[in-house]
């Protein structure tokens, strides 16, 4: 049977319309009334550009109230929206917006050129729809919880991205796992200052509208702005990474929070016993996580009262959520460490059009996330390494593969190896082995990289070697690379 | 695709191992662990008695530990729990016990000889079980959100009662709506005082342990004990009916009660403006509703913001809900009265092997409740009155409820019943059974009611009556009133 609700932003206008939805130091604040009416003028304005339901819709913005009403829009009229890293190359936006199957691209005024190079799809600014006149068609008043709302693609070992398609049931079901996580407070404001294109600010739409929650959206990271908003705003809950989380805390200075600021969601990797010896000198409470893209956001959550007892884990599966640790198709014995396997109704049913990605990830319900860890006696999940060799750098996700793929593409590189070097501001920042038939110039090399691949994902560094460290089966050996940086 | 999810109770027993499951002056307070071990162990008697998956097994007990260890000791099993209402008669009983296909009927020693003439049936008492060896059977260790967990009879004030089905994703969606209306706090303790057989007591135990929160159970309605529960024990929460609530605040004299209680979700009808004033001089916060066994308990409400500004309302439908107004299949213009429609996860999928009923009762995934009500201009929900119960006089509708509301309002009246008398003029006049807490001069009452009725809606003849007849969930049995006319 078709599991139906009614259409999300329809029905917190309707039990809370003159609540606010959206705040800022951006703009004024918006009511879920006034978003419902932009929203669904919007979804009238898509219609005569010719959006239809099904239809895939690219958004590709910061962080903005027309950002935030184009997803809404889109959802009345029953497209798909695939939401595009405004940091890619234009080599992996063009990949990823011919494998998504898109076929109209909104972005703000300042990108519109971005895209003038793209064939068989039709750009539009968010301003250039407002102009537009609405067409009269019936905006879905129902959702139907097994239909796909959006596709964000992630970066495997592989090196090729791979759409990760979310129904609005995987939305729902990460909103409500959370709160039953973290309580439901009617004072609660949450930040959103994560980019709306990834999960992590994407959800906290999903929350928006699904609690009746206001959130707080800030355009970028910016540490001073955040900390205002904690303690001038009434914001009660953040979201943030490791590395931002530190720089909140230098910040802050020897200010405290409000008693009503209630969690600080802390994502990306475990925070080290001395960041959370920081954390509570200033009384922050800190929220460990594990998620991501597949399972729409955060699946696994430490509590602050466990934080110091199990320092480095990311807790225990939510609610409705379920993890194991198989190793050679067993499941592992306590603190012995193998690959995590996720199931749960938040987490994606697949890839889009990626039958051999499916057939990889996929053992019944249950997702292989690539990633190594172990459970404690208690049931603690330990996650030892991002999917072996993620570098995680300012909150984006670099997977070696996908860099060393355009390195080897390079005239003069023969072979690459890339890994991850620590950094003070970004946490990690992706640094290159290369062996080389001829000298290179790393200027001309990171001009290069730069055609096809996100700034953030260019190696800082190079190394020129006579080989790289490898297994008896050639497979390439990070780790060691990683020793011979230190 | 089956939404699977972790078993609740396992996973609550997961994750707050010591956190007290279920209080009580009437037994020592277990934990969540401890009630997952007992469930399971009762679980693995129970198939050493024989009940195997699927097998239909109803339990006929007062409000008890013991009966909250058997419902959770069915589901590991994975057999259905038909409730059945201990006020019964043994006739009504056999019906159901016949209708709903029961091979095993649970209960406590005091009412073992109760179903002595029931054939084809086992009947154990829970000592009975607890005494016996369990079977290494294995347990459930994860939910199908569409298998059958309940079944229980609605009321039937006339007619054939129906066996309404509940699967477990009925029960989550109503936890979940509920959650998403009054909010999850880590301080919450839901008192739980209403028969677990109702759906109103049974949904206790669903968000218990979805939500992780403490329930203080009571065995029977006694006003001292509640507001002790509610003073000295930490009670937050507290569900109950017009009736019970006056009778708490009579009892609570001067007092008023602690901060932290934040919520009194009032059922089976409208609470009138006297009722409310009262109970906001004890700043007690009122929440209407409005439900049915077949919504798995409330499916709107209404915020004690709004208690003075829709008097008469039950509010609006809960987040994932939907309600519609209809008459002669149309949608009625705002204020204009038709039957009540309700849609949402949490309503029932149908009536046990009663095509008939089904049949009549849906239209698509809508719901005929056949209660009649109107919906104002924004939206809010008033219960007119259970259709059967309508009066019809000389081609005029009378809705009991609206008759009742204003007689309850006359200084002197505490409850009142209205039903209609059969008339040779008019076909039925109104009447009305009365409590009164002094004499009463009739002549003035009818004068009183004529400030807020029409003639033809004001009682023809007052009846004093030491009680009003009411169903365990305490819903006036008017048919019981039409019966003491005749």
């Amino acid at each position: 049977m078709k599991e139906t609700m009614p259409h999300w932003l329809d029905k917190q206008a309707d039990l809370a319309p003159d609540n606010n939805a959206i705040e800022s130091p951006l703009f004024d604040s918006i009511t879920f009334s006034v978003l419902r009416d932009r929203a669904q003028q919007f979804a009238k304005r898509l219609a005569s550009l010719g959006v239809k339901e099904g239809d895939h819709v690219a958004i590709y913005a910061p962080n903005s109230l027309e950002m935030v009403i184009a997803i809404h829009g889109l959802s009345y009229v029953g497209a798909v929206v695939v939401l595009l890293n405004t940091r890619l190359s234009k080599n992996e936006l063009a990949f990823q917006i011919r494998d998504a199957n898109v076929s109209y691209i909104l972005t703000d005024e300042d990108n519109i050129d971005h895209f003038k190079d793209e064939k068989n799809v039709q750009i539009a600014s968010f301003i250039t729809v407002e102009k537009l006149q609405g067409l009269a068609i019936t905006l879905k008043t129902e959702i139907y919880l097994d239909d796909v709302f959006t596709i964000m693609y992630t970066s495997g070992t592989t090196g090729k991205p791979k759409g990760v398609v979310h129904t609005y049931r995987n939305h729902w079901s990460s909103a409500i796992a959370s709160a039953l996580n973290l309580g439901i407070d009617r004072q609660d404001k949450w930040l959103a200052t994560l980019p709306l294109f990834h999960i992590g600010g994407f959800s906290l739409l999903m929350k928006n509208v699904i609690y009746g929650m206001p959130i707080y959206l800030l355009d970028k990271f910016d540490v001073t702005s955040i900390n205002q908003a904690i303690l001038r705003k009434g914001v009660t809950i953040v979201s943030v990474v490791s590395v931002m989380l530190d720089r909140l805390i230098e910040n802050l200075e020897n200010q405290t929070y409000p008693a009503i600021f209630r969690c600080m969601l802390l994502g990306g990797g475990p925070a080290s016993k001395h960041l959370l010896e920081k954390a509570k000198k200033h009384q922050i409470p800190v929220f460990q996580t594990y998620g991501m893209t597949e399972t729409s956001s955060q699946i696994v959550t430490l509590s602050p009262a466990d934080a110091f007892k199990k320092i480095g884990s990311a807790g225990k599966a939510l609610f409705s959520a379920q993890i194991k640790i198989l190793k050679d198709d067993q499941a592992t014995a306590p603190l012995e460490v193998g690959e995590i396997f996720v199931k749960g109704p938040m987490v994606t049913n697949g890839y889009y059009q990626n039958e051999e990605a499916n057939r990889t990830a996929f053992n019944q319900e249950w997702l292989a996330t690539g990633d190594l860890g172990y459970l404690d006696g208690q049931g603690f999940l330990y996650v030892m390494d991002r999917r072996k060799d993620l570098i995680v750098s300012g909150g984006e996700n670099i997977y070696p593969a996908e860099v060393e793929h355009v390195l080897v593409e390079i005239d003069g590189i023969k072979e690459a190896g890339v890994v991850g070097q620590k950094d003070a501001i970004w946490g990690k920042v992706p640094v290159a082995f290369l062996v080389a038939d001829r000298k290179l110039d790393f200027d001309i090399v990171k001009q290069q990289c730069s055609e096809s691949l996100a700034k953030y994902k260019i190696p800082k560094s190079f190394h020129i070697v006579e080989y790289l460290p490898r297994n008896a089966s050639n497979k390439l050996l990070r780790y060691q690379l990683e020793e011979m940086l230190e």
